[in-house]
């Protein structure tokens, strides 16, 4: 495939993360006694990563997710110099998405994007249930460090083939299980900055920690799987559709 | 197989997306205390497609949505002479669940047509969170065109084989999850049609928007597709069971 | 696998399907504020066809339900001579999961059989939604009739290998979100009987009806496939351990 | 894999699974309208080991409880030998996952160990549903035994390859949609551990009851497969990353 096919793939599986995501935050989470709740935002956050994944893995490796794709460079699965275009493309599409999830929004009378937002993060004031600072750095780096894990571990050559975007998807589900209360959950910094671009204001200054601590997080479960799963035989390459070396 | 038995399959196939995916919305999802809410509607629609596509896959490919007829279509993967059957059979299919969910509705004391209906779409004041025509319109072109995708990606040569039904079937839980408050969710035209040729009156009056921005939608996830994915050898056959070459 | 093995294999089956659905029902579905409700019973029903599918489904084919046996045989994939001891040993699990039930369920203080009862099935005022008979007898019926198609479609040679037990699981799931409260949901004698005899009363008096319709449907169900499926090749053979030609 | 490899997966998994089942249970089962509930928490167990039996599967073989490593054993599938290491790695998994749970819990203004908790298991007056002891060491017996069923089942050489995960994570997810009203769910000794020794005093005193019930359970499961499903032919190995002859 080309750079410019696996970037748009990237920008729309990025697109439909937040789509899926925080649309279904702002828009169904609370509705009047049928509300989906967070489990149902949940599993949508989930199933935007497995439908994606078995729809695009072949052509970008789908990781939507600038923590991802620097934990696989440091699991040895992606090269140094395609880490950027991808973030970029990830970036760009959960920007388009905040923005037509704000396009949807506005269509309902008594939405509001002081009141309602758009599922940005936030920790300390800005957390739904009011967690302090460390508590969302520790959970975001803590969860993004075993979501890269479980990336790794499910896509080795010795794992069952073809379920590793089950695998995926699923584990991106249970850590919105944990932890919409503390952060809104984030382990994914595109997604976390879409919507803080459009919201502004104290969004965009929570920012850096959705930044900082999924990265850490990311790298550190990059190294860990390295650790755990080493054989000496060469590791399967990354669900990327364009497989390299080791860097 | 034969168009008979092609036909025949698509029939019960939209039979049981209409049956399971509307009929648990007007018995179970406002069940008192218990009820399955949003949530378990969209797990509802996402199962139909789901447990069909392993069930009939093999037999007609298991659209049961004109939108993805004509979404294979665009997308090189069903042949132009075939839609017109196809679309006939999901219509009729659709049409005859509606009627299977009214005659069992009736059967409960309190239940009347007028109040509690039978799940038809609908924009403005007969949107369930009273959402605006355009909220609609962009909502169900854009999900209609990721549905789309989902489906030729998932049914790529290149992607895990045996996994499409699931990423299908989930697609369709997601895509709900994100916007039953806005339209009820279509991303169907046949879907829509049924309930509103029971129900009649402003959901017929409103029928055609669930037609346009299904069909642009899935027209545009198609060409989509064929852009991002091409690498110049042939695509694997639609998961139809007749594969033929594209059109 | 002799006869001994399958049949113990069924009994333990049906045994787990009795305890996770209606088991889940009695103890977890209306616990205060945190509930799993009708949704999470659903749930349960279906992840214990599921799981015993992909654990048993080598020893006896995993039927669990005595309109499963008879839809197998209609759809020319399960011997006749084999249904009575199928069918009793379905039974006699569903029974001895009923008191195990009751015993738990016994040790909570506030338990009384006769209001919180066993999850047994019902009509017209055992009916969860007071549906009327009619009612009961269609969705039953018409619910049973996709099952043992879905049941057969994914167990056809045709089908995608190894997924059948999560289409049939997820089938059951599907089932529950739309029929619980029109009978409870039945579509298996043995699951009604095992209840029905500890409770007694009305829910014996009701019981036919869980047999005759799920049977019908069943039996429909399984002629139907063949009618819409038929190639002239042979069709795969059943789920069952030990597969049998046609008879 | 060397020992420290498959110990620090185990580790790692166990982890993972007390965090996600546990720290769900804490952070977000309650949240106020939206909480993720009973049905929730039921999901997340179920996920930690879905993600982790396809992660870290090829490593160790993901037991990540101590009455899974000895039903293993009694199935003949894992040597007397490695037992100790297993558990031992489980229960340092659990002890810091509840550690690291409450570390988070405490950045909210309004946590108090006392009355949160960390998801300790009990019974009678501390059941959730205020269960009498026998129904706890009923329903924990009862439940381990079919997981453990469940893991032998769907890791037989005869079950379809690769799905296994699937049903074992689902079977745990099913036993907490039945049991967490009755002991707030254990069937793992290890999770049960970890946060009664952070919690202390009664979750201390009622833990020999999540020793006894889990390991008889598994045991009589272990024994029970082997009766059930013997064939004569060697059965196939299990799903640690390092495949042994039957003790």
């Amino acid at each position: 495939m080309t750079m410019f096919q696996r970037t748009s793939a990237e920008f729309l599986g990025t697109f439909w993360l937040v789509l899926g995501g925080c649309g279904s935050a702002v828009f169904a989470a609370a509705f009047p006694q049928l509300g989906i709740g967070l489990l149902g935002v949940s599993l949508a956050f989930g199933l935007t990563v497995l439908t994606m994944a078995y729809s695009i893995g072949h052509i970008s490796g789908c990781h939507l997710n600038p923590a991802v794709t620097v934990g696989l460079w440091a699991g040895g699965r992606f090269p140094a110099k395609d880490i950027l275009p991808y973030v970029l493309a990830q970036l760009v599409g959960a920007f388009a998405a905040a923005l037509v999830i704000y396009a949807i929004a506005v269509g309902k009378a008594d939405y509001s994007l002081a009141q309602n937002g758009l599922a940005a993060n936030g920790y300390g004031e800005h957390s739904p249930g009011r967690y302090a600072l460390a508590s969302g750095l520790v959970a975001e780096a803590v969860l993004t460090f075993f979501f890269v894990m479980v990336i790794l571990g499910s896509t080795d050559r010795r794992a069952p083939a073809g379920f590793a975007p089950l695998a995926i998807g699923l584990a991106l589900t249970l850590i919105h299980l944990i932890s919409i209360p503390i952060t809104n959950t984030s382990v994914n910094p595109a997604r976390s900055s879409g919507p803080a671009l459009v919201v502004g204001g104290w969004a965009l200054q929570q920012l850096w920690l959705f930044w900082v601590a999924p990265l850490l997080g990311g790298l550190a479960g990059g190294l860990a799987y390295r650790l755990v799963a080493a054989e000496g035989a060469p590791a399967k390459p990354a669900i990327t559709g364009e497989p390299r070396p080791s860097v």
